[in-house]
This record gives C-alpha cells, sequence and structure tokens, in this order.
C-alpha cells in the first residue's frame, strides 16, 4: 500500500526487498583508515540477502571485505510525488575466489556495471539490518 | 566535452561544480560512534563550495556538524548511455543559529527538502575535495 500523501512511512519488509531487487544502482559507504567516511556508486544485483557488486582494486577493495558497510538505493519520480529510500547494512565479503554456496551460484548472478573497466573482483554485502522510507507528495508536475 | 564512448574519464571540476549546482538529490556518508558506515539520502542546494541540507533530530544532527563527511551525487541516462557522479568531502558545520556571514546568505537559499516532516536545522558540508567521473557507453535502449 502507498504512503498517505503528506507522510513519511517506514517501508514493509517486502517492500524493501522487491525495490532491491528491481534497482540495480546503488552508493556503498565504507569508513577508511583514519576513520573517515567514503561513499562511492555501485551497480548491484540482490538476491538471497546479498548486495553482489563488482569492483577492480582501489579503496572498494581495500576497505569493504570484513568490514561493516552500508548501501542505499533510492528513487523520486516528480509525476506521482513518490520517493523513497531503502538502506542495508551488514558486513562486506570478497567472493572473488571462494568456493561453495552461496559463491558457486553468486558468480552466475547479472552483476553487470555500466561503467567502462575491468572489475575482476566480486564483492558481496551480506545485509544484516534492511530498512526503507517512503512518502507521497502532491505531484509536482502540472498534468499536461 | 563528453568522455569518449567507452571511457571511464575523471571530470573537469567546472563540471563536477555545475552537476552538483543542478541536481538536488544526493547521499551523506557519515561514522556512528562505533566507527561504522551510515548513509542517507538528503535534498541539498550547492553553492559557494557548500553542500547545505536540512534535517531533524537524528544521526544525521548527531553525527555531521564538525566531522569529516562524505556527499555523492549521480546520474545515469539509459537514452545517451551517459553516466556520471560528483563526491564531495569536507567537515560539515551546523548552520542553524550562527551568525554572520556566510549563515546570514545560506538562510535564504531554497534548500528544500521533498519529504514531509519538520527539519529545523540546517547544515553545510564545507567542500574539502571535489571529484567526479563520467563514462559514455553505446545507447541501451533501441532507437524507436
Amino acid at each position: 500500500m502507498l504512503p498517505a500523501v503528506g507522510k513519511l512511512e517506514a517501508m514493509s519488509a517486502d517492500e524493501c526487498l522487491k525495490r532491491l531487487r528491481t534497482q540495480h544502482i546503488g552508493r556503498i559507504a565504507l569508513v577508511n583508515h583514519d576513520g573517515r567516511p567514503l561513499i562511492f556508486p555501485i551497480n548491484y544485483f540482490f538476491d538471497e540477502g546479498l548486495v553482489a557488486f563488482r569492483t577492480g582494486g582501489g579503496s572498494k577493495l581495500d576497505l569493504a571485505p570484513g568490514s561493516h558497510v552500508a548501501f542505499e538505493t533510492d528513487g523520486w519520480d516528480p509525476d506521482s510525488g513518490l520517493g523513497w529510500s531503502v538502506i542495508v547494512t551488514g558486513v562486506a565479503r570478497d567472493f572473488t575466489r571462494t568456493r561453495g554456496v552461496p559463491a558457486s551460484r553468486i558468480a552466475f548472478w547479472p552483476v553487470r556495471p555500466l561503467a567502462p573497466g575491468t572489475r575482476e573482483h566480486l564483492i558481496g554485502i551480506q545485509a544484516n539490518e534492511v530498512t526503507g522510507r517512503w512518502f507521497r507528495t502532491s505531484a509536482h508536475r502540472p498534468s499536461t
């Protein structure tokens, strides 16, 4: 059920999972060695409670595996006035060279970066907490 | 100049600032008291090297002022195949009750949250570093 107009509401767990599954662009937040936050856009694929993404070398590969990370995806449709966001927190793990289940399945997931470049590492965020919020305003664009 | 098809390129400083000025939805990454990253969507207004946003009480107000934070905004247009992101890092400051310049100007900026609710605090991220990347793929949607 959509949120009431003019209210910011918590999204149901089912709705959060549905939106995680249908979106493929999000952002990951990490903490660097100085204790400062970093944020990066990622293309991801969500299934089995896991936000999977690919990366080359760099900060995401250095900092994510074994660490607590946060992930966010959102959307805003001016025509309907519907805005929403889903946040996932959990520990990231490098599945690149992992054997067995679930790595053997994840290797076949359609984790497709849009940006050009080689991204040989497959990282998964094991969702510990999934929360979402949404709201509906009056439509912002006048109907024509 | 747009990036070459099939290349992920650094965005010029001018292009980063232009996109920060024309967008109004982004995400802020913070570090909580346990040293774990948090991420939140925000509506922002950028000018004078400052990412300004409004918030009520809660994690953003508790954790941002006086701390290093990271901010990101991005876009992806399947029709043109153009994808981009801009990242701002810097220290956040609570301008709600600050007097003098620049607070006296910031108070008049159109910092307009889309989500319903009271957000009495005005926070600014003083940009220390602004970087952007963009790429262009072949258009993903077949022309009709």
